[in-house]
């Protein structure tokens, strides 16, 4: 190999990571033991002090440090790719009946198959690593060795290409593998040309990668196959966790044990001097150092990644707490209520009958552990309960078992008359918001929690409401709560002032921003007060019924309106204009008096609410 | 063995999760295939069709379905638990020097040592087991014995016996075990009676357990050695992570590969029939079933582990985004602010420079990549901002590298410029509230959120402040924002009607409950309003000063006072009595009619900041 050029150091990278890192690198770095492969004169020409460590996010974050541009061959970390590629291409049943996936305790070179299952033990050792490299499809073998290097640009993020010196001293020196390739011909585990698989073998062996590179190519085992550099898939997640399984028992030769125990992740390494480890879901580590040990592992690399894994504690056995974090909160929907502000009668009802209806807001990965948890805890309140409502908006991955498990859910509450809300608008269980028929004994699939707690609110009542309590839903002006406290006559007087309005569905009463108008009582039908959140949606602050009022705010202190307010039904209104309203202080400022203090007993119910919501959710608010 | 007592078939479990135990062990029970052990004439004598499956929740729920209380003996399942006395009595490095962790790649019982370290090649296999047996601490073989008998009871969660009968059997015809007891000998890996050690190895794989025990031992290495029926810790976690290390690589005999591929769990089975799983932090698994497969594992175990693993997707690289995870929600102080009602002049500073204090709010367990995450976005931020409150309540586990890391975070912003304010009530990074001095350049440690936030608003307030716009902190009645509107002689003719009064620090002004008492405006000092959360814990609903005013709502509508009013410091207030206010309506309705608009300006500014803070925190509230 040409003796690569060592980059101008780079200053070390600032923050809390990088200098983690640079503090492994430079722990790592006094250790000069080992002796490059010399088996090809290309090998032995590389700096023997060459050393560069990566260490990249799932999310694609890299942090380097060293000689992380330095050109080396990928050399037997070119093994599971090439086998993921022949699982992808032949799918995992043909290939496993041609390469067993067992630990071999032998030599990685030995010239032998299982004695019982006629196969190469795994992919990892060259004999099966030879038979994946025969199994890749394409026309000719210029089109599947081209295949084979597409794939492996793939999870690099760039194209990479082969180091002909070193391919080429390769092939004149291989004859223990070609002794391998026609052992396996002879046994019938290769069907093809045993030399064309050979040389394909040669050939991805001598690709030329960067620990950059090479740290990225872990990275996209760790994100589940997917590149997090390019977003481009390199595999699929299910051959990716066989992929991962089998560097796992068989990627780091015969010190596997060793290796799980002490530095717990899947890994390959290869005589060029590189490691590659995994995280699976989090990390991907890339070492490059040439010095190697007797076994033929990059001495630094080992001991990068056993520090590594020590100091981050990324053994992948280690025991995570996220299945008891699946439900974020619960609580009544009384002590949440929803915004439709409900009359002081639905209000007494909901406060005696409201903790029948339920909200379980999940949150994290909803894999099997977390969905047991959820189920059980809804299961053992379910026979108290007529509705309730799983929030799963801050829901990560939803695996098919989760689905599932709260299909099943929904099913066995329907059968104890209990119905569903899910909140759930990107359709992460596969219902969308139209798919459920609203009649549906199991529920109904919402897209925020404030509708599905009012739907939930409303099957409360409707079980709880006494039938000779019908909800009030229009009422005549002298009976509006607004104007209880007047004697009769001062009633009469202030009702003539007011104008009724009839407003249509979807007529904005009010403009975001529009000057006083009046004051609004509600004789019949539904507003709704709405305000544009952070996220650019709008959002309902209220609605309003029959018995309530608005537009007080910009009355009394000539303020505009801060929210649309919209009639969300036809909506019949007694207005009171600003000039009567502002006339009132002046010819009648005891009655006015009166009406304000009505209207600010209704102010003072929100903010009680309000408060109730917040003690319910904690210090959270 | 005797035959054991067929219990009468229980009734199935309701719920969700049993119902999928159930299926998968209907599922694995037409298999009949697989013979009974017969070795000995006590485990031939087993119910050949006897079958139990249990799956246990790292948090101690199981799920049992079939003969859950028929006993078996423990046999080869032993191992693991007894390497783990080992280790936690010699510790790992005595235990390495005579027992290898390698896939040994022959027969469970082989009567060799490795050739080239001369050590047994792992702990599960026999050589490996009879010398970790030999390495149990004890005064004598008795004391000896009942110590393993102690730690499996820990990890079963009941005192467990041996069954006399079995193990006279075994030692009876145990040729073998004790020829592989004299080799150890002979080769110095056990230095002490080498038939007492055998005699100890027999006496443990007689140990009889359940299905239902053996659920609740692998529950236990899934809880990280921590028993979660009795709480008691059966090993360290640092040794359950080495114990399930070795069981990942050598648990299955031959198949090490195969189950790493296609059940992904570490696990050990033995010839009574018993199969143990463990997915690390979330599950349990135990089966029971006689009939083996040619490798001695129970034919009906292998496939219900498998089964389970396929539908609920249990293999443990079976990615999640768990690390993505890590910051909840994260926005500017001026966003959410405290709860401390400022004055106009310093909301309107904090409107145009709040964004240099932001809050991050965390949760999930912190191991590395979530603390990179973590601290990768608040590095992307540090040059702007002058402090940060970082929210560590919803926080489970926190890993010593993220303590670290977020140790070297704040050091680093200290350099900047930026202090931190940790929301951290529990000590999760080892700093208390008093262990920081309120003068470390790096931050403070607050138990609530809100006094972090108010402590970031002063920051930016310190720093944005103009020199000649000091902060007002005292005003005489005059010129109290109530009386804004009025005209100068409206003015002193209401100042006359109140009455100034000094309350001392901590003293409360208005009980929960209590009845109006009068309309408060406050001329200096702070005043605190709280309220009792679900957590029973007392919760400051907001903190007023010197231009603001309390009590208005009793006043208007005559009900009590929901929450409690208490002095923050010493304060100064003028009161307009109950009696003078309501003599005001007769007497000066306009002038009372202009007070209260003035007050309702004031709420609607609250209100207006409630709705601000609801918007940035999405429909979320």
């Amino acid at each position: 190999m040409a003796k690569p050029e060592q980059p101008a150091p780079r200053p070390p990278e600032p923050g809390v990571v990088a200098a983690i890192v640079a503090e492994v690198y430079a722990h790592c770095r006094a250790d000069t033991s080992g002796e490059l492969a010399d088996y090809i004169p290309e090998l032995a020409a590389a700096q023997p002090d060459s050393f560069a460590l990566c260490l990249a996010t799932a999310d694609g974050r890299i942090y380097g440090t060293g000689d992380t541009t330095t050109a080396f061959t990928i050399q037997s970390i070119s093994k599971p790719f090439t086998y993921a590629l022949a699982l992808a291409d032949r799918g995992p049943e043909a290939v496993a009946q041609r390469i067993d996936v067992e630990p071999s305790g032998e030599a990685f070179n030995e010239i032998s198959l299982d004695p019982v299952t006629e196969r190469p033990r795994n992919p990892m050792i060259n004999a099966g690593a030879i038979t994946a490299a025969s199994l890749i499809s394409g026309h000719n073998a210029k089109e599947r060795f081209q295949r084979i290097l597409d794939c492996y640009s793939r999870f690099a993020g760039r194209g990479l290409t082969m180091n002909e010196a070193v391919y080429a001293s390769e092939s004149r020196t291989g004859y223990r593998n070609r002794a391998i390739g026609y052992m396996l011909r002879s046994f019938g585990i290769i069907d093809s040309d045993p030399d064309e698989a050979v040389d394909r073998y040669f050939r991805q062996c001598s690709v030329e990668i960067t620990c950059h590179d090479l740290a990225i190519m872990a990275a996209t085992l760790a994100n589940n196959g997917v590149n997090p550099g390019t977003g481009a898939r390199a595999l699929t997640a299910a051959l990716t966790e066989q992929v991962l399984s089998v560097m796992t028992t068989c990627g780091m030769y015969n010190a596997a044990g060793d290796w799980v125990s002490t530095v717990g992740m899947p890994a390959k390494s290869g005589v060029g001097g590189g490691i590659l480890a995994v995280l699976p879901g989090q990390i991907g580590i890339a070492v490059y150092s040439p010095r190697l040990d007797p076994h033929g592992n990059s001495v630094r690399g080992v001991a990068a990644c056993r520090e590594l894994s020590k100091r981050l504690e990324l053994h992948f056995l280690h025991v995570t707490r996220a299945a008891q974090a699946t439900i974020r909160s619960e609580y009544a929907v009384s002590d949440v209520p929803s915004r439709l502000r409900r009359s002081p009668q639905d209000l007494a009802l909901l406060a005696e009958h409201g903790r029948r209806a339920r909200v379980y807001e999940l949150h994290g990965d909803l894999l099997f552990a977390g969905a047991e948890r959820a189920v059980r805890v809804i299961e053992a309140q379910a026979g108290r309960l007529v509705a309730l409502v799983v929030d799963l908006r801050r829901v990560g991955e939803v695996s098919a078992i989760a689905v599932r498990m709260l299909d099943a859910l929904q099913r066995e509450l329907a059968a104890t008359g209990c119905r569903v809300a899910l909140v759930d608008p990107d359709g992460k269980l596969g219902h969308n918001v139209s798919s459920l028929d609203p009649t549906d004994p199991r529920g109904r699939v919402f897209i925020d929690r404030d509708t599905a707690t009012e739907w939930c609110e409303d099957i409360v009542l409707d079980q709880f409401r006494p039938i000779d309590q019908p909800p009030c839903t229009s009422l005549a002006l002298p009976d509006h709560p607004a104007l209880a406290a007047l004697s009769p006559a001062d009633r009469t007087r202030l009702t003539e002032r007011f104008e009724i309005r009839t407003v249509a569905r979807g007529e904005v009463i009010a403009e975001r921003g529009s000057g006083r108008s009046g004051l609004y009582l509600i004789l019949s039908g539904r507003v709704r007060i709405t305000f544009e959140g952070a996220d650019s949606r709008e959002h309902r602050l209220v609605s309003l019924t029959a018995g309530m009022s608005f537009g007080e705010m910009p009355m009394l202190i000539g303020s505009p309106f801060v929210n649309e307010v919209r009639a969300e039904t036809q909506v019949r209104v007694a207005v009171l204009s600003p000039d009567r309203f502002d006339r009132l202080t002046e010819h009648e400022p005891q009655l006015k008096l009166a009406l304000m203090e009505r209207l600010a007993a209704g102010a003072y119910a929100q903010m009680d609410a309000a408060v109730r919501a917040i003690a319910v959710r904690g210090a959270d608010y």
